[in-house]
This record gives C-alpha cells, structure tokens and sequence, in this order.
C-alpha cells in the first residue's frame, strides 16, 4: 500500500475518494436518486441498470433509494418479452429499486400493461415524475 | 373500469400516477421547467418538443412555464428555413414556451439573428442561461 | 448598435442576456458547475471541454469553479496516449479546473492509474460523485 501510494504521488495523481454531503447517507437518511431511461439499445439500458448497481454497491442498499424511470425508447427497459433484460431488471427489483413506465410513451408505440414486467408502476408522463421527484428532493443523474 | 383494475391486479402492476409536491402547482406557483435541445437531428428536436407538449398537457398549460434552450447542433430548432420544426415551435410559442439561441452557438456555426425565427431570444452562453435558471428554482431536465 | 437595435426590433428578436440568480457570481460565492463527459468519440469529449471554456469566459475564472467527472466510454479524455485532447485537458487544469476520473470503469475497462494525465482526481464511482457533489450545491449540467 506505502508502494502504491509513493508511485501514485510520483505519478501526480489523488486517490481522494468522493466526501459525503451532509447529513451522511444512513437508513433514516437515505440518498434519494432518480434515473432516467430514453434509449432502447442494449449498451444504454445495461449502462443504466449497471450504473444503478453501483450505486447500491458504494452507498450499501440501505442507505439509497433508486428510481428508474423509463421513456420513450427506453421503454424496452420494461417490456416482458426482453428475457435478458427483465432478468436484470427483477434482480434489482428485489434490492427495491423502483421501476417506473411512462403512460405516455406505451400509448404512443402501442404497449400494453400486460406487455410489462410484474411490479412496475405506469405514471401518465415520465418526464413529469422526473420533475416531481426533484422537488421532493430526489436526485436526478443521466447516467 | 373494475374490470381493468382487476386485470392490473392480476398482473401485479401498479397505476398510481405522479404524486404532486408541495406546494402543488398553480397558477400562482407554477411549475419552472427549462428543456435543452443540444441535437439536430428531427428525431431528437421532435422529442423534447413533443416532451413540452406532454408535459403542459399534464399540468395545464396555466401551471407550467417551460423555457427551452437551444444551443450547440440543436440551434437547427430555430432557424426560420427549417419550416416544419418551425411550425411546431410557433405553436409552443403560443402558449407561451419560451426559445432561447446560445449565441456562442450561432458565433460558431455562423448564424446570424434574421436567421432564426421570430420571438427567439439570444443569449451569449446556452449553458450559463441553464445554470442560472436552476439557481432560480427552474428544474433542469434532459428530455 | 442603434440601427442593430432597430434591425432586432424588426425581426422581432430579443438579445436579453442572461439574468443572474441571487446571489450574483463572484470571488467568494463562485459558481460550482459539475459536468460529466460518458461518451468517447472526439466530438462529444471536444463539446464539453469547449463549454468549460464558454463558461469560463462568461463568468471569469475567478467566479467559477469546474469540475468534470469521465466515466464510462468519456475516461477516455483523460489518458495520457490521447496527446490531443491532454492539451485541452492540461489547459483548462491551469484555470484550476477539476478532472475526475471513475474508478469503477478504470476497472472494466482495464485502465490502470498511471494510464491517466497527471493530477487527475480518482474516485470510486463517478455517479456518487455526481450525487454528492449536487447534494453540495453544486449544478450539475450535461453539455
């Protein structure tokens, strides 16, 4: 460890890892984000749903709540049918990450409730939850 | 109705529609949303104009004020050749969604003002007209 | 200026720049402005180093403090062997501003600390840094 941090110093570089804000995440106080899904390829959605897994990696599932939110193209996110995406989806459905599809974007290209995978919540207009939940003090990151 | 409510039950799915925060929005409060479009593809414009549709739908045009910034390709939004978007944003306008060109953009591209359609304001910096407005308690979403 | 006054005043624009928020911009309440760079082509990494600059010059160098998180395919603006985009980089490191790279995809994609310019921040997850640094009262824009 000495090693490696004498040959980071030669080297100009910081390891000063990210400082809470405060109050600390905590379970009384956990950090509230919300993300955004609006595009349908494979690399965007695993991007999302990695990032989200991260996120519970560092803060500990305890101490954040997570809400993603999926729109327009990124409705794919949530449709049945994707077998290897719903997997990821159910997996961080079981840490309680929410997943939220917009009613808008399923009339528009024609999805129907039961196209959806179990337990997802449908809101008229996703781009209006997003601003809700920012002004009850959510977080909003495009990962 | 019931019927519905039944089928969405059996497949474990959830409407609750978006909560409003407090205070809720009104003419008096209304909601502050300021869009950037950065891209200039028909696709990418079309959406975040759809996007204000939607969203004065939802709260009624009297409750919301939308500003939507056009900088970097996205500038393609407000030029008066471009008769289709133009339409679309003529019809925004009257409802009172404001259009604002980054004049860093247009110093750059070389646009000049009779280039862009009417009632559109300029600013010197796209981004710095976002910063501020967040600072003003406008919420900042990428549609 | 006056016939361009009278010249805007005919094609029925507005150049009303940018108004700032209370308080205003200064040496002791700079602004903190939080950019993430995600994608790698040359294009994407050169807009938001660009709008660093733009910023900049906008509110002095002096009211503002930068910083830009690389994560995903945008860690690439910050290695050494990408001799172009190192010189924006170490420009803008003479105005102080931040670069932050994130560790967990130094670790998917297999780069190592001495792969990265000099005095390049690491942190663990470029998303909480995001977070955090917005919990600081930091605006966090996507250029």
């Amino acid at each position: 460890m000495k090693k490696l941090l004498i040959l980071l110093t030669l080297w100009g570089l910081l390891f000063a890892d990210t400082e809470f804000a405060e109050p600390k995440p905590s379970i009384d106080n956990p950090r509230l984000i919300v993300f955004p899904i609006t595009q349908g390829d494979d690399e965007s959605i695993n991007h999302v749903l990695s990032s989200a897994n991260n996120v519970m990696k560092f803060y500990g599932p305890e101490n954040v709540q997570i809400a993603i939110i999926c729109y327009s193209k990124g409705i794919r996110t949530l449709l049945k049918k994707e077998k290897k995406i719903a997997v990821r989806v159910r997996s961080l459905q079981t840490y309680d990450v929410e997943f939220i599809a917009c009613g808008n974007t399923m009339r528009t290209l024609k999805i129907k409730p039961e196209d959806l995978i179990e337990d997802v919540e449908i809101v008229t207009a996703g781009i209006v939850e997003l601003v809700e939940r920012d002004l009850k003090g959510w977080i909003y990151i495009r990962p």
